[in-house]
């Protein structure tokens, strides 16, 4: 039976890390913390490969409710922002009962295209000059579709456009 | 790591079965077949506790579809089934890859309150002696609500009682 | 397309929760919040009906930290706590966005066999003479297991049970 | 609420979808057929954008399975082939009931790295000339794992390499 207390091994080598290298003295995150719980895992006793976009769909909900929007408000108001794309790698896995931080933020507004970058890291070591692990890293696009009509915008609703420009100019990438 | 191939326990002694005591003769059932992939099961490489919930609704759908009544037809018509009420009894342990069989039937309609029993089976063992593993035992219960007014409605449609009458004497109990 | 502030129905009339009627001067719970994600509803805008499970467990595992114990390192030890039996009531549905309160308490250790009661209900109304709304109520069985033996233990850990008990003592039924 | 009836808005413009651009006459797929059940479904009455990775895994081990090959058989071998990578593009949404073809192959083996393709496609139209609708397009990336060691593995054990390349002869890419 699973331990969940072996080492995991490291999916990616860190080189292949390296085109993502978010890290710069001026960059900012949004973070959101998360933890391991039975039903995130699978027979491995790590996370299900999934359960990573619970996660970052609750950071990016909670990302926009820390600027005073709700989305729940935006779909009664008749704006949907469902996913076009996700590219996530997985570098390393997080085990039973651990803790995560899942950071995000906005990378570009494509007229209704919305980019987001994420991050899954271990939280910040106690040593000054340790580093996190990242074990996830990932990008999510999505776009502005009218309920009703069933169509995708022409454009953000002005109070959308100007929530989004809020997080990306206090989140902001290097 | 979690060797899948291992015995599970048997979590609840034979005797506590009994108060369920499906079989008899005449008994019949709709049975759904399923089988364990890697995103069912949790970090003892079995099926986590909720993922029986998904099979049992999946079972249910399917057999109003075998009676030719669509479920997202209901819906489109107004006429939801929430689930109000589940009982279910874990037996023993289905392992990754394995294949079990949904079984289900409606035990009673209550105005408009509908009780459906499951019994989850391993598949008919090959020998014409042996019996069939248990694995779980439920009862879920649905109330019929009316989508628009967001109100339990005070007697069931009459195609909707049609098609429930129809699968409980397709599928008698005992 | 489904409006998640419309209001939802009282699926269960308030007579059939008096048997779980759990309000003491006395009574105290563990509390877990939870917050609705888009991952957690249906079609209906709602939480769909097996997403509570989620939350109960996390729950739990909460509880059990909340005094010092990490589940993880429980199933390391060898002991794991399968779910071995869920009653549960929906009485009233959660939409998207909205908060709740999982609160939890070990109503009785039989053995082996450890039962938790759960109610889901709305924040404290600010209003000092409101009564919160309940959402769900439950009880979960656990059973403890050697997961090496694959076979239920006789008796609890010594520390899994001092664990509980203190669990007990500290968030008492009525 | 959802009328799970209603046109999906087309997320992806054609044009899009041409990178990918699959099919060529000698192309083959293996398929694996999916049902939309109210579980898999979010708020808008469509499929929520993580519930197609179930379905994908789901047929990348019915496709191993079909060639002789038990995933769980591989696993407690102690060869285990986490997910490290996902590129998933949504084109169209799937709505609550309706069925799709999964389509998967094996575009390339890379050392020990395999790399899968997915089309999620509506059945095949009844008119000759008619095109079925792609609803997502991805590529999923395995590693082989060392589940002892938790190490990545060197090379991949000699049967499952020749399983996989029994596969990728057999459901062929353009």
């Amino acid at each position: 039976m699973s331990d969940p207390h072996l080492p995991s091994p490291d999916l990616i080598p860190d080189r292949a890390i390296q085109p993502h290298a978010f890290a710069t003295v001026d960059e900012s995150w949004f973070e959101y913390p998360v933890r391991v719980n039975p039903h995130h895992t699978d027979y491995g006793g790590i996370v299900w490969h999934g359960s990573y976009l619970t996660w970052m769909e609750e950071a990016r909900v909670e990302c926009l409710r820390s600027i005073g929007v709700e989305f729940s408000d935006l779909v009664a108001m008749g704006c949907d922002l469902p996913v076009v794309e996700v590219g996530i790698r997985y570098h390393r896995s997080l085990l039973m009962g651990e803790m995560a931080i899942v950071q995000t933020r906005i990378n570009d507004i494509e007229g209704v295209r919305i980019h987001w970058d994420y991050r899954i890291q271990s939280p910040p070591p106690a040593a000054a000059d340790a580093v996190p692990i990242t074990y996830v890293t990932a990008r999510v696009t999505l776009v502005a579709v009218d309920r009703e009509r069933g169509k995708i915008l022409r454009r953000l609703p002005p109070n959308v456009e100007d929530a989004l420009t809020k997080i990306a100019r206090l989140h902001r990438r290097p």
